[in-house]
């Protein structure tokens, strides 16, 4: 077990996340709950536990007595909250992962429940498989335009169903995986700088549909996953579309990143040594390289008071694009992905993607 | 214009209903923002006023750009807005009456756009009509079971729309109206002894259609709406369902209610003077004559830490329904409406409601 962090970081995760967390699903009475009964960060796994657990009880009783909406909605409650409990214990690997794997198996019983239910859709990739849910918007018959969307890092595909529902009312179908480094996979394949093969797996996977428009298929990215859409869209011309939700260009600015992130960072790389990990991390993440060959469009979103990745990073992503039409929207008052600005900025970017992939909203009787 | 209350009462607003704004759909980051900007009551209604106002600029925006989700979503936010700038700025009816003309306003503006839409469904009431919205379940045909929502002393119509959707989803229509005292109807027709007639205005108006199954129309009123929803279900057999979304059933305890609200149930009456309101208010609110004729199942919600109305009000209300088949469901943790539960409590009622109309969920793809 790693050292673990100052007892303070409790209230530095409340005081950046609280609004994420929000945005993300966790109901406010739950985070006020966790706020007034975590007052140390030793805690914090614990408590998030025992809700998650309360959550699933509930969710059991509700399903026992055929209220399957409410009992997808608990499950899903249930998931958030091992997300949670989880999300920044790089301290103890393992108990993370038991944390992971619990979230999953939670989200695994919303799934079918869930409004449009989720599919898993495990997609064949090299030795291993990548672990993706996948959405259709309700009531749509034919081939409809997808979404593939790539979470952070520590962010996974059980964390998107909010954004998820956003581009499904808005008639766009949903893919949401873990690559390498992320969610399912992170105690079975570090990240390398080919994440991009992982995508264009799941590329390869919806083109063998018949209820997905082959040429309209989008991607995006959320935090790490910044770097990883906009990558993953430079190497793959069958993506038409690459949203960065929260810039990631390279990681110059990584003597700044808090204790907690840059342990998670590094152990992206599944590197002992923390040096090492630290030199690795940096080579792999770093767009310079692939931007000059993107040629879709790319919505760059950021927050200009992002306390983990400086705006910058927004801006070196739009000037290295130098092939590609994009957008850049910088909100002068948004925090890290500008959760604190949930309910403006991520109705903009579904609707810019619904505008890329010339999506029907479903709005109507 | 009356006295304006104490400067604290914005603190007091905060403690009291910061969850039951995110419950009816305020988002977080706007909870927050108001948090910070109002330090004292006098600037309660200017705050939320501007907020609404800055939502009503980004929804024209969304529409023009022909984002007409985005474009309803933020529509309905301005109208919220509207409706916490003055919800209780009682001290002030003419300022309140004019954040009520715009809350519906822009709900109007949300209507076309919401998801399922929601439509103008006013009901002829003697020399006035009662103004109404009703929304339908999204690919449904034919006659379904429909719930008509009762607001309280303060909210309307217009403020029902998380609680519908949870209704909507499980296969129920939805009617919410305002009666008199209410909304729309404040100013025009005070608060009488006979509200069970507009319920049953609005009854009469649902049998004519043909999209609506006579026998399964159920009432839910939250708050002073927990008095009129069994009110009206004793004085209308055509209504086989009841819900008290917070028990009200005798205004007994009306010493201890703190002065803004009090001053709003006065003003239900239309009563100048204070001591002559006060007494017919009182008059008014009282259910020990009603309830033994109510013969539906009846659902009483109610918070044992209810600091308005006390948990005593729903035992009363459970006793005097001795010809009902009633459900006494008492949240220990719960505050008014146990709307510091929302997430637990309001799928709970949703769940009892679709049993009761034997309600089909649209789960699935």
């Amino acid at each position: 077990m790693r050292p673990t962090p100052s007892e303070h970081t409790a209230d530095h995760l409340f005081e950046r996340a609280s609004l994420r967390m929000i945005g993300d699903g966790v109901p406010a009475p739950d985070l006020e709950r966790m706020r007034t009964e975590i007052d140390r960060f030793s805690v914090w796994f614990d408590r998030w536990a025992a809700l998650a657990e309360e959550h699933e009880e509930r969710a059991a009783a509700a399903e026992a007595a055929g209220h399957l909406i409410t009992a997808g909605d608990l499950w899903w409650h249930a998931s958030l909250s091992w997300q949670y409990a989880q999300f920044m214990w790089f301290h103890d690997p393992e108990q993370r992962r038991y944390g992971q794997e619990r979230k999953v198996a939670a989200y695994r019983m919303a799934a079918p429940n869930l409004v449009p239910q989720a599919h898993r859709a495990d997609v064949a990739f090299g030795d291993a498989a990548l672990p993706a849910w996948f959405r259709r918007p309700r009531h749509t018959t034919g081939a409809v335009p997808v979404v593939i969307l790539i979470g952070g890092l520590e962010s996974t595909k059980e964390e998107s169903l909010r954004f998820e529902n956003l581009l499904l009312e808005r008639g766009m179908a949903t893919l949401a995986f873990d690559g390498p480094g992320q969610g399912e996979l992170a105690t079975v394949q570090p990240l390398d700088d080919r994440f991009d093969q992982a995508t264009s797996a799941v590329v390869d996977s919806l083109l063998e549909r018949d209820d997905i428009d082959p040429d309209r298929i989008a991607v995006l990215g959320r935090s790490l996953g910044g770097f990883l859409a906009p990558l993953s869209a430079a190497r793959d011309e069958r993506l038409c579309a690459a949203v960065a939700f929260g810039a990631l260009f390279d990681l110059r600015f990584f003597d700044d990143v808090p204790p907690v992130p840059a342990s998670g960072f590094r152990q992206l790389t599944g590197i002992a040594d923390d040096a090492a990990a630290e030199r690795e991390v940096r080579r792999i993440v770093d767009l310079s390289g692939d931007l000059a060959s993107l040629h879709c469009p790319l919505y760059v979103q950021h927050g200009a008071q992002d306390a983990l990745i400086p705006v910058e990073q927004a801006r070196l992503t739009a000037e290295h694009a130098i092939n590609a039409d994009v957008t850049l929207a910088i909100d002068p008052d948004g925090d890290h992905c500008s959760h604190n600005r949930h309910h403006i900025v991520r109705p903009q970017i579904a609707d810019w993607l619904a505008g890329q992939l010339e999506s029907q909203s479903i709005v109507g009787t």
